[in-house]
């Protein structure tokens, strides 16, 4: 991800690469990724000299990053997954001197597509039964993907129900009859599909089916870029993608 | 039409079957459709007898119905295609006095889909092309469906441009090459499919496809029944589709 | 599938209705279905007036009118499911004498669908995963569904393998990478999907999908129709659905 | 093209990359590929040192090339588009002495897809209609695309038809219904899809879809690679990529 952020950066006209940080010891440390500029491993020069950090690291390596962000008053897009309770409040207690956005998916269409099923679901009636497929790539190890139960929190959400009291993953068997109300999710894998999602609203004669496609993992640079630069110059508090398309 | 939504009052509880009227001397007419009720050709005396009227027949049937409507202080739902600008006036006054919801497409996901269509279109930005493709049977005369063209005015209404300069049907040629902004309509035909849409907005790297499938016309029956019940006791008032679902 | 199988005969300008029977004590004995004929409970005789008997009932029933088909030299085409070794055993016993169409589905398409799934999986490279997804409605219990596992039979033949070797259903869970040769399964179910199936073969880069979807039922008394008029004047012996298609 | 063969060689255990040639003049003439091996302008050189040649070049370059694959007695793989038939009456007195292999298309996926396009066609019966979409990304000039007319031109022959008296490109406007036998397509076009073409034979009540994903155009790469392994040591004449796969 590091890679294809700078790329897009160094792509981007509004944007100007301030610098990139690993952590000490990483073989790139000292590579040259622009005119005078190499892999450092001092996050907290690097937020000095910049206007936001992106963050795509560990959540222990975010803990240190969003400490330099506060000490620096750098604004910080954070798309480390695997976060904790621990991490939200720390995220939450930056926010207060900070302007951070925090996203489980910087890709803008899969930010597009949770609006519309939580807007489906919401004002489709209960008789709309709700399906979630995804594919991925043979190498993938769980399943459903990351994107398939945030797609299902979406739905659930605008139902006004629990994904964890409904939803039902990988029916299989001679007795598996969908229960009312279910929220289901079935996975693929094979090839090197980058990811597909389809969210399939389902009535008596007809269907919906919401879907997004992503060619490459590129998507979530450009989208962390598009974040950063929205993200620039924004007050102190806690934003989310929804905020970078102008969703409430 | 007429035979599906008859259909379809018997078998919902909400709703009361007042009768059903048709041209007079057509073969149909005094056909018994429930206990005690026969088809007539009295649209007059049936508005008496009803909470709504649910249209369904040509332009020209519609201005009598629309007069026996208003006669009778009783709302109506008009589902009949093919409307002028001098038909939508009547409409107009008609709604002083009684309550209206007039549209092209009765199906609920239809109405849904264009809604979330017109949303991805206005938070997308310019670099999001759209593109609309449907199936209908082998049967049908035109292209693209108006149910396409319905879906490619909700985009257009998004993006803030006319459907009208923007439209490019039946791309086809050694020169074909896609303009910056338009919306494309691409129409496939066979078998008996009762109709299928799919809007794409596609960027670099990621698309969003938001589709509907209708198994058959039955669901545009659904739709108007569904219609009439949440318009029975509305005041006064032109109402669409989109308030049913309650979309703004 | 009774009815429409009778629909469908009498639509069939090739074909004339022999007539119908149903078990004894049915509701529907004695009914009407086309001038001169109704409902019996005499299969024999039925057998003795007719080309072609086609079965569609229980594997119980099954047998008497095998019995019978064999008594009166009359071909026989079997859509019945849930057969057991000694059906199939009573089928091949039957062939010797009278001709039997057996198959576990009677679409045309899904018999088309079935044969280039195994023709593409024989053809392609190991490195071309398969994944079979499936929609149905909402009512349906098992999962995945017995056309799934029929297409998962072709797919494994193709291949050389055996299905149950290398079947991998419902895959859910923080561990549940795919292993290399697996032939993954997924169920959706909701509204009232008659059957949407297909089937994915997935190589690095690119992909084929090879779908079937079913619009209604009567899909299947189209095919049995057509298996009937095939079958009728062949010679004995046991034939499937792939040599109505002219398929090896 | 050239950079995805070089790399996709270099990636592949049975093949060894014997060299890369370019036009003279060429801004990459002289660039090391690999230890010891810098990109030249001798492709007679070349062909000395080499099993098999891989041209994805022009029609001009073309007829140079196949000459140095003539004197230098080795076989050669041929992506070269825009080929008339001068050329093609080339590659047959050139098939006589050695083994060539010419494609439109050396996707593995495309070529098995034309294949199962062709049988489907062949075995169901004219009531099965015929249409063909494909997507492509937002630079593409033509419509419909080569792959889509290769593809057309495996449903005709499946057909017994030619495709130019059947072909309905980018149908549209209020009287567009479809002719009896017609083979229907549909051109999207939008963000940089890198092309998706799919099938449709629909009858009544039911559709085969038989489709195909491109991810990025390093599967032509792929397949050309494949083809050249397989055709190294092959006697002379003239090859498509259907016998890589074993196709008839």
């Amino acid at each position: 991800m590091g890679q294809s952020i700078i790329a897009r950066v160094l792509d981007t006209k509004e944007a100007v690469l301030a610098g990139a940080a690993e952590k000490p010891g990483h073989p790139a440390m000292g590579r040259s990724i622009a005119p005078s500029l190499v892999i450092c491993a001092n996050t907290l020069a690097l937020a000095h000299s910049a206007d936001v950090l992106v963050d795509f690291t560990t959540p222990d390596a975010l803990e240190e990053n969003l400490t330099a962000a506060c000490d620096a008053s750098c604004a910080i897009v954070i798309g480390t997954t695997g976060l904790t309770p621990k991490h939200h409040k720390l995220i939450d207690e930056a926010a207060k001197t900070i302007a951070v956005l925090q996203t489980a998916n910087t890709s803008l269409g899969v930010t597009m597509l949770a609006a519309l099923v939580k807007e489906a679901a919401s004002r489709l009636g209960d008789d709309w039964d709700i399906e979630i497929a995804e594919m991925h790539h043979r190498h993938k190890v769980d399943a459903p993907s990351g994107t398939a139960l945030m797609l299902g929190e979406a739905a659930a959400a605008g139902r006004g129900v629990k994904l964890a009291n409904v939803a039902a993953k990988g029916r299989t068997g001679a007795d598996a009859a969908r229960k009312v109300g279910e929220i289901g999710f079935a996975a693929l894998r094979g090839g090197s599909v980058a990811g597909d999602h389809v969210v399939i609203l389902a009535a008596d004669g007809e269907r919906l089916e919401l879907g997004h496609r992503a060619e490459s993992r590129e998507i979530f640079a450009r989208g962390a870029v598009r974040a950063a630069l929205w993200l620039a110059g924004k007050p102190a508090g806690r934003y989310t993608m929804n905020e970078v398309l102008g969703l409430s």
